[in-house]
């Protein structure tokens, strides 16, 4: 009796729920001090301690109607105002309050301007590999998805072939760097030749082609990486964000997005994004947790915890003979299968108590991404599984 | 350069903000305590205490990464499992962990049901008046709103013409009781009726009609009311709630579904709409509200406060010489437009500077919604107000 449109879903997720099953199966088993779980994007590393202060002082010194009640759709104006200041802060744009619009995380963010932006038929652009989440918002508006296919020497985004496949018909490009699943940062040479083809399309075409940027990763980037603001490259383009992954707050679905002045037809997407977030049933973003992230606007987790982790798994592998997209960013690690066989790679792993995922599950066949938001201790007790993964290959 | 589907949606808002605009004029112009704003639905009773106090306590003594992190998208198991056991307790149902999805508000809940059972072109039976947004959230899903028009007598369904209205394309019906915007619970009588029917032409077509009940007002209700839970009634009941009004939190988008196990189909529904929960953007229910309201699960706000608010504004009205709607629940009159032009009484409403909402907002013109949820004083303050308003009909 469900719709149709669900009950693909229903049956996929019985697979996905079967290998929680067999995690759990397995640490059963072995004890769970020796199963090494590299398979979820859940943070390790605890939310900066003004989260706890903020929430304190808020929820007993605020005024409860104000802190917990309704707002604009678009979120508390001061909220918005602080999120643009921050922006012009750090990146040196010029955004008002009127440019952001909280949103219910990322993922929420993404529905919206999808919503805002999408007629039936209309196609949206991603790039393998990516979080295939994209493809179940991008269904939920009958958009059709076009995939770039990897370019598995850089991770970089392939832009030959994307300029081969932008049509009349593309509406929207999603990319997300740092990247789920590679842990690539898209260098400031890449944005700067994605914008060109994306404007010469736009002349070609006719048409408005909106960059929509997910960037919950954005501020987990190590070795001085900077990566580059998508706005201040390209008149079209949409940040959605995510406190998530800086502020450890995934539960709390509470991100923004920014939709500058130079977009192409601004003042409607502003206004329609703010409609498409009430009516989708969003209403508007938490409320205690956009007062949160106001006062902690410019707070981090510890970042050198995942470059820790990151170093030491990075080591690991290579010494054990795994090769590995450049890991600059987010807290993944996207590993080469030996053979090519990603789903074998997976089942072996699982052999010497790793859970990882195949490429497969993001585009990308041939590879597994490892996730190392994870405790050090695993990471250092996992070493010797690693080894033996690398000697089933006979490496 | 917004999609087809938003465009009408942004023309049609720039009526509402006009209308807030004048509202903010207004208050300029005679002075903010001279406006009486009876237009919003937004809860003027502060949260509980154990509110902050759950708040505090939570933030401060339990461990940040479980608070704020990652759940399973259907929510905390054990804030679940609280839900089920305080509405067995309280309604004498049978419901466990599995049957409640914790959502992002009742409107969040009502999205992800309709995904979960909606194809284009199913029909979704409203009784008039209702929530204007009822219609956007199905046309979501390309569903089809039917409407059954009011029994202006009692504003009670009108189930006559509603068992007129079920067609084999009918997949679901909506019921808001204690009702937005009239005040009215629908009667036991009602509820055994309505349930009746359904389980006839069910029977007639072969098919599943569900009935979502729309439940954010159950706890305001005066005078010994006891608004029936729908499950009890009916198999194909799911229950949407909505701690917003309750507990005065609806800007953190925290409510719930409950999905009985004698839905049809009940095991895919229930996996469905958690499924929907994620790929909407949803995700999860805020967390850190999800493990505030499973402690505050018997709280409430001060009934008492919108009860006095209630009866000082009917003696007010009924002494002016209106009518309204049997003022049992909810926070809301719904009073008789006395030439039956509700927007013309909105009009000279706002002329004693009184500001109400048309009854045509809710498919039901000749009657306007006057929302109690403001303070004591305001209610005060508006008596001349009223006076006038009546003798400007020559009342």
């Amino acid at each position: 009796m469900i719709s149709e449109k669900m009950k693909g879903f229903v049956q996929n997720n019985s697979v996905i729920r079967a290998m929680f099953e067999e995690g759990r199966i397995m640490a059963a088993k072995f004890g769970e001090e020796n199963v090494y779980d590299f398979s979820l994007g859940n943070p390790s590393v605890e939310p900066p301690k003004e989260i706890s202060e903020a929430i304190v002082r808020i929820a007993t010194q605020e005024k409860p109607n104000f802190v917990h009640g309704y707002m604009s759709n678009s979120g508390y104006e001061d909220v918005r105002q602080k999120v643009a200041e921050s922006l012009n802060r750090r990146f040196g744009t010029d955004f008002a309050a009127k440019n952001i619009l909280m949103t219910v995380g990322a993922a929420g963010g993404l529905n919206v301007i999808l919503k805002t932006l999408i007629n039936p038929g209309d196609e949206v652009v991603v790039f393998a590999p990516y979080f295939v989440e994209y493809r179940n918002y991008v269904r939920n508006y009958d958009g059709v998805i076009v995939e770039v296919s990897p370019d598995t020497e850089t991770f970089q985004p392939n832009l030959e072939e994307f300029a081969e496949k932008l049509t009349p018909a593309t509406k929207a490009v999603i990319v997300n760097t740092p990247n789920n699943p590679t842990g690539v940062v898209y260098s400031e040479e890449t944005i700067v030749k994605l914008a060109d083809i994306l404007r010469a399309k736009e002349e070609e075409f006719g048409t408005s082609i909106y960059l929509i940027s997910d960037e919950p990763y954005r501020e987990l980037v190590y070795d001085g990486q900077e990566p580059p603001y998508l706005t201040k490259y390209y008149h079209n383009a949409v940040v959605g964000y995510s406190f998530s992954k800086s502020l450890s707050l995934p539960g709390e679905r509470i991100g923004y997005l920014v939709m500058p002045d130079t977009l192409d037809d601004a003042e409607n997407v502003i206004a329609a994004a703010a409609i498409a977030n009430r009516i989708l049933g969003f209403v508007n973003a938490p409320s205690l947790m956009q007062r949160v992230v106001a006062e902690c606007i410019d707070a981090k987790v510890d970042i050198e915890a995942y470059r820790r982790n990151r170093d030491l798994l990075c080591e690991t592998l290579a010494e054990a003979g795994f090769t590995c997209a450049k890991p600059d960013g987010a807290f993944y690690l996207f590993v080469k299968a030996p053979d090519g066989d990603d789903k074998a790679f997976t089942a072996k792993a699982k052999e010497q108590r790793l859970l990882i995922v195949p490429g497969s599950s993001f585009a990308c066949a041939g590879y597994c991404r490892v996730a190392y938001c994870v405790s050090y201790e695993m990471i250092q007790r996992s070493v010797p599984s690693w080894k033996a993964l690398a000697a089933s290959y006979g490496m």
